[in-house]
């Protein structure tokens, strides 16, 4: 695991804490990024493309072009949508049959798709018999027994007002199919129904991953359930389950015990769960890729078997109790035990693809010990780099007799290793196109971490083939297999590790499976929404953990004034909040304040901020967007006198009390500003040098939280003395 | 089942529809409550008994007496509570030790405590070893096997700033106490804590139950394990599993398979889900009732088995789609049925206890039968009423000779039966007295039906030693048991059904374990609104359900308007949705519109209608109460215009158009009225007459709804003008 890690590593054993500047290796994770101020990009259709003009307009103006042609909510939008007259009306009548191939798996998905359509519709369907099905689904081939990458998963949808008809090469194509279908579904002034439509679909890339780390915080095998089908519902289709790392190893093994019996304080999962686990992927069309970090970010390991690593134990789990380490590769012991354990996870996890990590290999661990730096000079290695790709070399040709292919991080990459390989690339588009120019085959994570907190639109504008790899041969290019967001887990629990993810995610899958010029921040922003909303009634809790967690701060169910600063903060950017704990992270420690329970971002402060430049962009003359932004001043303003007390009654809550101060004065502040520019009336000095130290102030992180309507409001003061008059 | 099959039969079968006066049998549900208009009566706490009076002050004024001393918000109230100084701090460090019996459940149920506080707290404790635990646990006895009526329920639960000791005589008891120690932890300044108290606590009746009734709508396992959870945290003890009815048969019979087979639509539970639901709710202390109703209310039985009825057949679960019935008691296969069914059921249900029903026999079934005319009179039976206490002779043999006591209606009482049996009285403590006079232990559910759609004081003002009871002798008062709320079916699906019960059963809960005198109505508002809180934490969704049916009409997660209307309505009461459904229930249809979603009380108006008090009493002196309803009546006022595109363009939305109106115009009328409070004007005769008239049309339910803050807001208008000047 790169990111985190790299920072525990570097910045708890370095010893002295570095404020600035950001390290290199990590820098790059923001670097070539425009900041983007929600200022929309145009949408980059092409008529080419059977995408037509009428869509694109309802896609950006957000209202339809015609009563017959509603926006489409379409979350990853597929690559070719023909809107048609009329709707399905869906009601209780409606009824799916399934012809083609003969396919458990895909029977159970038409149940599931019934299942969600009921709860999204709250129509009890019941089974028909002897009618003639409303929707009709045909698949040609079944699932694979074990899913390969690179399957058709394409499919055709077409509806019509009398019925609609699904048809795909694969089951794996009429699952995608099912999930666009549910998609369509909306409720309408005459009922539920979907709007006649004709759709052509397959993704743009045949690895679309999301990577869950489940060593620094322990997620029960359901929690991780209803975020497979989260992917599910958006085209995702590969789970990369981070299961080893230093603070916990969470697989049974029953060749070597000790791994998880000593090495995850009885967090794990037994193989019987692991099986349940991937057939219900598998069901899904999910692929689940293991990842047991090696020879870095393996402390867990030494808890129980000491003799892997390249120092003296004995190790904990926490980092505070003890040493840490890395594994010794100069052990032949070292190698008996991989590939015993890489024949039994082989086994256990029944994917082609096997990853063993390989990042951030702290070589003070190796440089320490006498017997490693004997073994460099008797081999020739020079650095560590070389006894790494020494590793590395061995433990590619375990891999490889157990019948995987290696996956690794960036820090993998070596000539001497075969081109099967597959790298994924935390470092960004370079080494990506570095790897393809090799002739290996790569996956993007850089741009895709989710905990880094970044607004959706900031991932979304991440393009796999940009930057170097947009100059790469059509031949390279083709190495470049897709990519998968990373959900890291130092901050994380299973009550808030589905908002961590979603809807964000959602914009993350759109990038890997619908074509490039599916850029529209605004549009993703609108169906975002409402896959949001589908993602709720699926099992998901991104939204609902948020009002119970603020109800434990507050003691209360009584959230109102709560909810109004919850819904305008954000946590800290990039890894701050780590700068901000001073000290190592306490992975037992509850995360129970406001900074766990808000939202990476925040709706109400980008509609305000929208607001803002509207108004701004009018010259001050939309009264419509003046009106609502006084609202929203108003409502933050007079917050705080509601919330102090709360604030003051609970250790949850006391750290807010800064925060909730300055949301209102900087909303008066805002409120005047919009005086004097209605009076057309020259601001004091005094007043615009007190104001700007209020929001200078303001904009500065309290409690690990952002005031994310503080910038729209310095806009509003500037221009109050700025305006011609 | 009494209530709605009543309705049912009588309303659907009689042909006509009446539409008043409510006929006999049904009136008396309502008769004899007093309209409880929020005017809270005194807290009757009876010095003698060790409840301090600063608990009773604090209970009264909802603040704490000293800072040492804040408000329990413990329901059901114990027997006996006193408040030391000091609170037990709860921090990660958190423990508890259990001594005496050695008993699984009690293991189990320590296990699920920590569990919940741990979500309550959001502190993730880790087991300890070697250290003194915070929480001491010791109970003398374990669980019996099969749980027994009248076992002993007490516990002692002593808390100090240093720690807690529970003790109670059987695991039962400690279970209980459980329950109230996750009642007592409360946020505060320096972290989670539960205050210094000392608590001796026994249940006043040894039989509270509540019944849900999964034949109208089935609700699956999981749904009712949720309740389970729920009732554990109120003290209640018994599961009434009403599990069949006309519109399905809902358990699995091995013997007569097709009970459930064809009687049930699929829709029931295996024999082996219901001993895993049985464990479960052994393992909280909760003894699960089967009812099988007989001799009416059995049409499900007669899909597959139509010798069993009195008239032919075929029959469906369906009435509309052909006959209804009743069962036949005078063929002697009827009793050879029932002696392999109550065989095969009392085995699969432990309990002692077996409910047959019994109610509401529609004698015209037998009437137009002439083999069985021919039985009564060859009997000397004169009345059907006869008929029925000869089959109820019959059928109590059979469930005594299968180890069973048997539990009925009203209806089953008769002097041949033995006084052994237990009688359930839906029509009110009249009856319950009569049985208690005649030696028949009782249990009351008149006053405690939940689908009448009751606020909770109306409910909580039902006592069972109250009316006809109140004048019985010590020895027949102990044969009143306690009671039921009764959760029918008619309107509920899976989503809605724990806001139906919750979280007004919970001062349900507390009527029939705590002492006769805890009445005060304000304190059971405080303390009811706590324990809802915690329900959710227990994975119940009576809140949170709400928002996402909100959410599914209105097609956007944006429902802020629609939350204000859906905050101030109420379902209409009694069987008044009956009335305006015009017709028969169609059980298929979805229950997706505002009357489905919304709580049947709403906390907004009776805050509103507190408020309006509170300014009434002050002759419109208190500016902080009229400041407060401004506030109210000015969101109503602009809600309309946010609220009205949404209601247009969803199905489900569109019958709220008016009431939505009548919001925003009543709003107006009572934001006028306080300016004319205000400036002490006159108000104009023709203003008052015209406002009149809007509060008169706003007072009529629309879309089965009823504007809650209409009344209040009449009292401002007729106060405007009625004010000496």
């Amino acid at each position: 695991m790169p990111s985190s890690s790299w920072a525990q590593s570097s910045r708890r054993w370095a010893g002295t804490r570095k404020q600035e500047p950001v390290p290199s290796g990590r820098s790059d994770v923001c670097q070539d990024i425009e900041t983007i101020h929600y200022k929309y990009t145009e949408f980059k259709g092409d008529p080419m493309r059977t995408l037509p003009l009428a869509l694109l307009l309802s896609l950006l103006t957000g209202f339809a072009v015609a009563q017959s042609q509603p926006q489409l909510n379409l979350m990853p939008m597929p690559s070719s949508v023909q809107q048609g007259s009329g709707m399905l009306p869906i009601a209780q009548s409606f009824s799916v049959s399934v012809t083609g191939t003969q396919d458990p798996a895909l029977a159970a998905g038409v149940q599931r798709f019934i299942a969600q359509l009921s709860r999204q519709t709250g129509i009890p369907f019941r089974p028909k018999t002897g009618e003639a099905a409303t929707l009709t689904v045909r698949a040609e081939k079944g699932l694979e027994a074990v899913q390969k990458l690179g399957e058709d998963e394409s499919y055709q949808l077409a509806v019509s007002a009398s019925g609609a008809q699904l048809a795909a090469p694969t089951s794996l194509g009429a699952l995608h199919g099912l999930e666009t279908f549910l998609q369509l579904v909306t409720i309408t002034p005459s009922g539920f129904a979907a709007p006649a439509v004709s759709i052509k679909d397959q993704p743009r890339f045949p690895w679309r991953g999301l990577l869950i780390d489940v060593s620094r915080h322990f997620i029960p095998i359901d929690g991780l359930k209803r975020n497979l089908d989260g992917m599910a519902a958006v085209k995702m289709n590969v789970l990369h389950w981070h299961l080893s790392d230093d603070q916990g190893f969470r697989v049974e093994s029953k060749t070597f015990p000790k791994l998880a019996g000593m090495g995850s304080e009885g967090h794990y999962y037994t193989q019987e769960e692991i099986r349940d686990f991937i057939s219900y992927a598998h069901d899904r069309g999910i692929r689940v890729v293991p990842e047991f970090d090696t020879p870095g970010h393996s402390r867990s390991w030494f808890v129980g078997y000491p003799e892997l690593a390249s120092g003296e134990g004995p190790f904990t789990l926490d980092s505070e109790n003890g040493p840490s380490s890395v594994t010794d590769p100069t052990r032949e012991e070292t190698y008996k035990f991989m590939d015993k354990f890489v024949e039994e996870m082989g086994k256990l996890f029944p994917d082609a693809y096997f990853h063993i990590g390989g990042d951030e290999v702290d070589g003070k661990f190796w440089d320490s010990n006498p017997k490693i730096q004997a073994f460099k000079q008797a081999h020739g290695m020079k650095t560590n780099q070389d006894l790494q790709a020494y590793y590395n070399q061995r433990l590619q040709k375990i891999v490889a007799k157990h019948h995987k292919i290696m996956v690794g991080w960036d820090e993998i990459l070596h000539p001497d290793l075969p081109k099967s390989i597959v790298v994924q690339s935390w470092r960004g588009q370079q080494s990506l196109a570095t790897a393809a120019q090799q002739g290996y085959r790569g996956l993007l994570s850089y741009g895709y971490y989710l905990d880094l907190m970044w607004p959706t639109a900031k991932h979304y504008a991440i393009e796999p083939m940009s930057g170097a790899a947009a100059s790469l041969t059509p031949e390279q290019k083709a190495l470049i297999l897709g990519g998968e967001s990373c959900q890291w887990a130092e901050w994380v629990t299973p009550e808030n590790v589905d908002s961590h993810i979603w809807p964000r995610n959602a914009a993350i899958a759109e990038r890997l499976w619908s074509p490039q010029d599916v850029t529209d921040v605004k549009s993703m922003y609108a169906r975002m929404r409402a896959v949001s909303l589908e993602l709720e009634y699926l099992g998901l809790i991104h939204n609902s953990a948020r009002d119970r967690m603020l109800q434990r701060m507050a003691g209360t169910a009584d959230i109102r004034a709560l909810r109004v600063l919850a819904d305008v903060v954000e946590p800290v950017k990039d890894y701050n909040r780590w700068d901000e704990a001073k000290g190592p992270i306490d992975f037992h420690a509850p995360l129970t304040h406001m900074i766990d329970a808000v939202y990476p971002e925040s709706d109400a402060a980008r509609e305000f901020s929208g607001l803002v430049e509207q108004l701004v962009k009018s010259e001050y003359q939309d009264r419509a967007a003046e009106s609502q932004i006084r609202s929203w001043l108003t409502l933050w303003r007079n917050n705080d006198a509601k919330l102090q007390p709360l604030l003051k009654q609970s250790a949850l809550l006391e750290d807010n009390v800064a925060i909730s101060q300055n949301l209102a004065m900087v909303a008066a502040a805002g409120l005047e500003a919009l005086d004097y520019l209605d009076r057309g009336q020259p601001e004091p000095e005094l007043w615009k040098t007190q104001q700007l130290a209020v929001i200078e102030q303001a904009k500065k992180p309290a409690a690990g939280l952002l005031l994310m309507m503080v910038a729209p409001v310095e806009q509003l003061v500037e221009a109050a003395s700025n305006r011609p008059r």
